[in-house]
């Protein structure tokens, strides 16, 4: 049983950071990506999406058209960028990208078959080849993100056109998966979440027939992929069918127990069966989903929030593994990751969920954008080091700098759909209780009828400050980084039972509840049994994990060490810097440079004020060094 | 002009740890590799090599006969086998052996082509494909091999045969790329420092020749594989002919200033580039030699003497990129380092050389194989990390403990050579002066009529003593990690000026010199340009880096930390550990268990005696946490 439901789209108005980077989303992000979808955008690869939907519709009337272009799961662009445009009309009001969209929906419309199949890379071409290739032609991915589009368009605008269309699509894959007996599950989880969304927005069962189905089937036949592959003489790219712990089916997922394969394959596939786990209350799906967010959490995530630690099919690894330097943590990853949190979080309400689905947010999720909207990371290193990332091949897939656009463009629209609907993730409600899970600035409109402001500068103040329209319950998380915290009600200091991290205070309207939060900078030390962080240390500021950057430090951090004996200093906002933020000072020591490689001559280290930024904003002032690791002394 | 010649290979009769080691060569090694070579040895991967000859004799007579098996480089296993048998031969009576490399070489003459071409891949079949892959077929690669095979023999044996075959080979050659002008160059460098052995030996001048054609000829046009690609419909590998650097043919070699591509073709080209400019006077060669020389020690080379950062390709990479975890640092590449260290001192008297061929062959070089001769490393990292090392993509090809034998067996042969040819790196004589290079126990004799008995026990004491029987000079290299020494002549101490590195004594029959070494375990501190070694220290003793391993510190090495305010202190040596050796007891931290992947709990640490053993003899106990750059607290 569900412990708490989503609030509604429209349901939080952002004010301070949040608006900020919803901004950027509304004003920058979508318009860019919007050009870059119908080719408009010079200079960057070539993206087709709405030539393919077009081109889809004139192969389904028998008219000339081009070839498809572009990835297998092109589609699926089309369907997170909807996505993140409805979620930014719910918060600005945009009549002309509503009318874009409007647009977009009725040529998507017109690309779908009579039998209700959707996708333009097999209606444009190659019909004969539909359903062939589970394991690589994203065709169960593409439609599970343009039902994620469908669900927020209709929730955003009430408009039923892409839902309609959408959930004819989920009939003609139930006809095919449950009707028809087709064998197989998806290449790359996904539509089971989408799945549960329609369900949810819909009422519609075979929705959730279908997700329980895909869940349910995973990995009960591991060979599958390999019988799939003999039965058809074409590939996508060729991948190996027996490898099947990346495959995530290497057993019926119940019975998984470390996270494994393709990192965003995984959080995506770990959050549907969070989902059908709340919606069915299903104990043994939950244990399992239990205990893969353990072993991700306790074993396989960086301390930036990022999962994947290696390039090699964009994976988990093994257990430790966690090169600061040749990390992957994909953006994708940390936001499939913050998924699955907020999941879980819909399982069992505990602070931990909360603690590393804002950790994620806050790190390598925003970390994934330039200030400017208009450059994008897909891999997120801890560690930077120009003349070796990007110009080695252990170190190939390592941008110093964020290019604008890729060809596997999977990560920007998902920034911008996570990050327009990020009060879909602050805030959820129950009953007569809303819960308050990230300090996000802003209106909240419950659906039980409460109503709060919530007022803070967060994650760069401490304070937060909730004024309440309505009578009802908070209850409202204390990140596990905050040992020490105040709350008051009506400036009278209260002492509120924590439970498992959440805070629960009955409320009345007009009532207004402030917290303060232990904004102390801290220094964090990994586990020994990482074997790259011997000695090492991180700094971060409640949720803001904090990296060093060598246009900070006269060029190089490689040299320098942190004097932990004493406390870094945060300096004042600084609105001119990287679009506003605080600097940290960090007392420390340079090594002198040394003669020659090696040397027995033991080192001079001089003291010396080190300087660090919130490790999402690195990488904005051209190519520099950066770790966020330091050396301890 | 050369600055001192080699001794011959029956001048050197070892004592002490040489001797140790030419006797595992000799007693285990060759034995070993005789059976596999003969594939006689089961369990191991199937060489086949000897029957590679026997059938490319059937097919030049017409016979029915089996395919050619093996890699294309097959061969060259047998020109390392011979020339570590010869060298071996020379030390140690062995009729048996001797008889056994006279008959392989009987069945060798007879695989030879009447026009003198000698390769069994293309005589067993498709003789048509000759000489039209250079990039990749490893023909010239081959001949090198036997030619130095050829020349080691005939050195330890006075036999011709073998020789005679291989001088008609490089006549062969000779014909097809100076007489008949064919294009191209090695893909795989060897053959340059096989020739000038064969000049050497022989006199023959079309060696001289070819070997500086080859060397001149390299990077004149960087298009040629390219052109060669294009010429041929065959491939080995389908090896990129466009990747120039990797190939050594971005540029003429006198142009290069580099260490780039496949560091063994590397260093074996850079060697023959110093045998052809000390032996021609070649002042702009050497100043090539010189700069690359430079590259690597300065800033591509690990502090165990290894070279080749990256299993990809097994190459060079950047400047400071020497990752301890993902090393490749193979075990050949520090055989050819030392190769290349030995003709820089042939060019210019310099310590710095023979510091590096003293490095590279107490560590990697030794560390290739087990202490039973059984077993070889191929990749030597720095670090060994059970359940990521040979488990996780990236660290794929890191092997925790050393596998029997490879398909690409170029390593055991390869370090049995260097090994059973000791003497030719430590000794070395120039008109009446007896060089020293490395301390290598035993009795020498040179050319030039100066005997000497060399007594010690290095690297495991810091005194070495020399008994003289002639009248002449001796210059002795002091280390330079040895800052302190003392010299003493038949009993008083003596002050000889140091000349880069070396110390000149003159000497008459009967004299006694003693040598005092300081062997005081020093830390070693990397370049704060290596981004992977901030804040860490390795640990040596004379030339000997110690490691630290599980099994002597209860099972953990990476949560320890290394207290450099204390000198760790050299344990008596034990004749029962590790086939004897001196441990090492060294003042540090163990960490305590965190709980969590990342706490903000400062850690615990308590004091603890931490125990190093020579790097060389990792690896020994099954599979164990290694790592040779500790954390300095």
């Amino acid at each position: 049983m569900k412990k708490m439901d989503r609030i509604s789209i429209t349901g939080y108005k952002p004010s301070g950071f949040v608006k900020k980077y919803q901004e950027l989303i509304h004003d920058i992000m979508i318009p860019y990506q919007y050009r870059v979808l119908s080719n408009q955008e010079p200079n960057v690869s070539k993206s087709n999406v709405i030539e393919n939907f077009k081109n889809a519709a004139k192969a389904l009337r028998g008219e000339k058209h081009d070839s498809f272009y572009g990835m297998v799961f092109q589609d699926s662009d089309a369907g997170k960028f909807i996505e993140a445009a409805a979620y930014s009309l719910a918060t600005f009001q945009d009549k002309e990208l509503e009318k874009i969209i409007d647009e977009f929906i009725d040529i998507i419309a017109e690309a779908q078959d009579e039998d209700g199949y959707l996708n333009t890379r097999f209606t444009v071409q190659e019909k004969e080849k539909r359903w062939e290739n589970l394991l690589e032609a994203h065709e169960l991915y593409c439609a599970g993100h343009m039902m994620e589009g469908a669900c927020a368009y209709y929730e955003a605008t009430g408009k039923r056109k892409f839902l309609d269309v959408m959930e004819r699509n989920a009939e003609h894959i139930y006809n095919k998966f449950i009707v028809n007996k087709a064998e197989g599950y998806p290449g790359h989880p996904e539509i089971e979440l989408a799945l549960m969304k329609m369900y949810r927005l819909t009422g519609n069962e075979h929705c959730l027939d279908l997700a329980k189905h895909f869940i349910d089937c995973r990995g009960v036949d591991p060979h599958f992929y390999e019988k799939e592959r003999k039965a058809r003489s074409w590939v996508v790219w060729g991948s190996n069918p027996s490898n099947y712990e990346y495959q995530q089916n290497n057993k019926p997922v119940r019975e998984l127990s470390e996270a494994t394969g393709h990192s965003v394959r995984a959080a995506y596939l770990y959050t549907g069966m969070a989902d059908l786990a709340s919606e069915t209350d299903d104990k043994e799906l939950f244990d399992a989903c239990r205990r893969l967010w353990d072993n991700i959490v306790e074993k396989r995530m960086y301390v930036t929030g990022g999962i994947g630690s290696t390039h090699h099919g964009e994976a988990f690894t093994k257990d430790y593994d966690l090169p600061s330097d040749t990390a992957y943590a994909e953006t994708c990853a940390s936001i499939a990751l913050m998924f699955f949190a907020s999941r879980m979080l819909e399982n069992e309400i505990k602070g931990e969920y909360a603690d590393v689905m804002e950790l994620a947010f806050y790190n390598t999720v925003l970390a994934g954008i330039q200030i400017d909207g208009k450059r994008y990371f897909y891999v997120n290193p801890l560690e930077s080091i120009p003349g070796i990332s990007g110009q080695v091949t252990s170190h190939s897939h390592v941008k110093i700098t964020r290019p604008g656009w890729y060809d596997c463009a999977c990560c920007p629209p998902n920034a911008a759909r996570l990050i327009a609907s990020l009060g879909q993730y602050a805030y959820s409600e129950k009953d007569d209780t809303a819960f308050c899970h990230m300090y996000a600035s802003g209106d909240v409109e419950f659906k039980n009828g409460l109503k709060i402001e919530c007022k803070t500068e967060y994650p760069y103040e401490n304070t937060v400050n909730y004024k309440i329209n309505g009578n009802g319950n908070m209850a409202i998380r204390i990140p596990n980084w905050s040992e020490k915290y105040t709350v008051n009600k009506n400036g009278a200091e209260i002492n509120p039972e924590n439970k498992d991290g959440y805070i629960y205070i009955p409320v009345c309207d007009g009532d207004e509840i402030g917290i303060e939060l232990d904004m102390t900078p801290r220094y964090i030390y990994a586990s020994e049994k990482i074997p790259y962080l011997t000695g090492k240390v991180a700094i971060a500021v409640g949720p803001t994990v904090y990296c060093f950057e060598g246009v900070d430090n006269d060029g190089d951090v490689f040299s320098l060490s942190v004097d932990t004996s004493k406390l870094p200093v945060v300096e004042e906002y600084d609105n001119d810097l990287l679009g506003g933020t605080r600097k940290m000072t960090v007392k420390g020591f340079k090594k002198e440079a040394q003669k020659g490689l090696y040397t027995s001559k033991a080192p001079t280290y001089t003291e010396k004020d080190l300087t660090a930024i919130p490790y999402h904003l690195w990488a904005n002032r051209g190519e520099n060094q950066m770790r966020v690791w330091m050396t301890e002394k």
